[in-house]
């Protein structure tokens, strides 16, 4: 294969193929929102963005990119010849006009395609993550799209605490109309209320008592009283593509001391992780912290029963047009920047105690960093 | 490379990687619903999924799979080493522990991974798509699945239809509530319904006049009457995860003589559809009917203005965990069989005069096809 550095040099260009909703690079290269795949080839210079007929017209119209070129022809000619129509034979076909002989692609490029490239001649290799590594670093307008959906998921999240905090409780679960409170009942009035904002919320998530302890459980079923809740919202506007997360816990009613004490260590580990955020400082040393904190208070991290119990994630990671980007506040040495977006949240997860997440999202700024949220930690509701 | 034909074989593995929202084969294999990127190992004849901590607890609730593996003590020996933690270092280990030494993967697999396995040794090669071929066949409780999402999108519709027969009309456009009648409004109304019976639809499409004639175009702003405004919704069941999928177009008000004919024809073409359907057929010679059937009434195919125009997609393609699946009717061979779940969809596209595309989604029979779409197909409101 030939040595290509970048796809700056002649015989050499950036492939990308995907849709623009789980391939956030097509969409940042070319602001063109299409949920079917397109291909992106940058050569010499110039953005090329190949699509069937069905996106053509749209995408003439919508896609910054120099040159949307339909994929018609090459399929057609590849039809004549009566071979298969294939996504790396269109293109060859492209390539060969073109003169575009060897390509970078992101890590996450579909195998299967690299093997045919290589098969018809061309050089493939993968350029590390992130692919486009400005990514990391918002410009002023990405920072302002992702203040935005964060309001809108601090609204949703005053909207949850509303329903949570004028709930009636009967016999240790919370009750709305005369009916039992249902995690999905809430987190259904959530993404309503973001729907109405261009967001979608679907993995929003609302999980009382044990379901809490498991970080990703969307969570079901009647929300109990006296216990901690944890809602984590974290949408994505349709408009700008910018996502937004934010995490709270409540307990409707009264909390356990032992749950008061954990939700102390989590918001003092959070105060600690804000104190330490600025550029030039490694997430991985701001994560350490948090971690001898946890242990320090003693908070142990155990598997119980077949769970892992403790402070079993990440400390935060970059938010942007993906919903976890670099950088990554956690185990992996992590140099922040200016500029740079990430969640904040620390959390701890005890099966039979509780469960306790918080988390806002902060810009690193030069001597520290800006918190995007506003809305208030309190436990009890 | 060592040659493997399928992940019988005593060194052999079936590897898929990703989350069981953006890969279906995840979810079809393990039943198991993560947001997050997990690693599936299929290996003399045993399933194992290997997990992160935070989805550990959960995964050996709710994944349906042999083994749960946590992928913590793994990445703890390769920091130990002082080596970057890497997804194919976690499974290079566990596949030393299992003797597993080539893998079989999607055609989708990350090629940085494929890359990096080969690197250590491994032998990694794709299988052809689709990667469980079984999966384009439906089981009855799948077909029950699809049938309940589709019953919902129908109501839906049956919402979005009665917004439109509703609002009134002033000066060439629709009105509701003394307030502009808009894209934005009557999707949303469609997502807020949708979210009450656990579905997401996300990229709802309502466009009116010209924008209709970008089939993809998702539609903003006010809405015109007398012209027709195609309505596409296609959610999945966050419960079951399966798609449902169905398009109407609408008039409300007059439908001028052209856009009548356009109409006329498009639920013509679905009707020859539906006859041709059954088990045996090849999904080409349908689509080559269709399109036959549309020339013949005299709409052509041509780019007017760089858009194309005409009949610009294909007839339909098998629904399921994924939107889009095979089987294809289209540009494309494709036998069909008994079980399949197909879109029957044509549509024509004329700028300055109108668009039109109805949308039904049937089951393959033995002598013919069930249509589980019941919604009239009434053009004028």
């Amino acid at each position: 294969m030939k040595r290509i550095e970048d796809g700056s040099r002649r015989n050499g260009a950036l492939l990308i193929i995907g849709d623009s909703e789980t391939t956030a690079d097509i969409y940042y290269r070319t602001r063109f929102f299409v949920n079917v795949t397109v291909m992106y080839v940058e050569h010499e210079g110039k953005k090329h963005l190949l699509v069937n007929d069905l996106e053509y017209g749209r995408a003439g119209s919508e896609a910054r990119v120099d040159e949307v070129v339909s994929t018609t022809p090459y399929e057609d000619r590849i039809r004549a010849l009566g071979e298969p129509v294939r996504l790396a034979s269109v293109l060859h076909l492209f390539f060969e006009e073109r003169g575009i002989e060897d390509v970078l692609v992101p890590q996450a490029f579909p195998f299967a395609h690299a093997e045919r490239l290589r098969e018809l001649g061309h050089g493939v290799k993968s350029r590390d993550d992130p692919f486009f590594p400005e990514r990391a670093v918002k410009r002023p307008d990405e920072i302002e799209a992702i203040t935005e959906t964060q309001r809108y998921t601090e609204e949703a999240m005053a909207l949850a605490a509303d329903i949570l905090r004028k709930s009636e409780i009967r016999s240790g679960f919370l009750y709305r109309g005369g009916e039992p409170l249902t995690a999905e009942r809430v987190r259904i009035e959530i993404q309503k209320y973001l729907l109405e904002k261009s967001c979608q919320a679907a993995y929003t998530i609302v999980a009382g008592g044990d379901q809490a302890a498991d970080p990703h459980a969307r969570g079901s079923g009647p929300l109990p009283a006296n216990q901690p809740i944890i809602i984590d919202i974290f949408p994505h506007s349709t408009v700008s593509r910018y996502w937004g997360d934010m995490t709270r816990t409540f307990v409707r009613g009264k909390a356990a001391p032992a749950v008061r004490k954990l939700w102390k260590d989590v918001l003092d580990a959070q105060t600690l992780a804000f104190e330490r955020l600025r550029s030039g400082v490694d997430g991985q040393k701001v994560h350490e912290e948090v971690v001898s904190l946890f242990k320090e208070r003693g908070n142990p991290n155990e598997e119980v029963g077949g769970k892992k119990t403790g402070y079993i994630h990440s400390t935060g990671h970059g938010i942007g047009l993906d919903i976890h980007e670099p950088p990554r506040i956690g185990k992996v040495e992590s140099k922040l920047s200016a500029g740079q977006v990430v969640t904040v949240e620390p959390g701890l997860y005890y099966p039979g105690t509780g469960a306790i997440r918080l988390e806002d999202v902060v810009v690193i700024t030069e001597d520290g960093c800006r918190n995007l949220n506003r809305f208030p930690k309190d436990l009890e509701l």
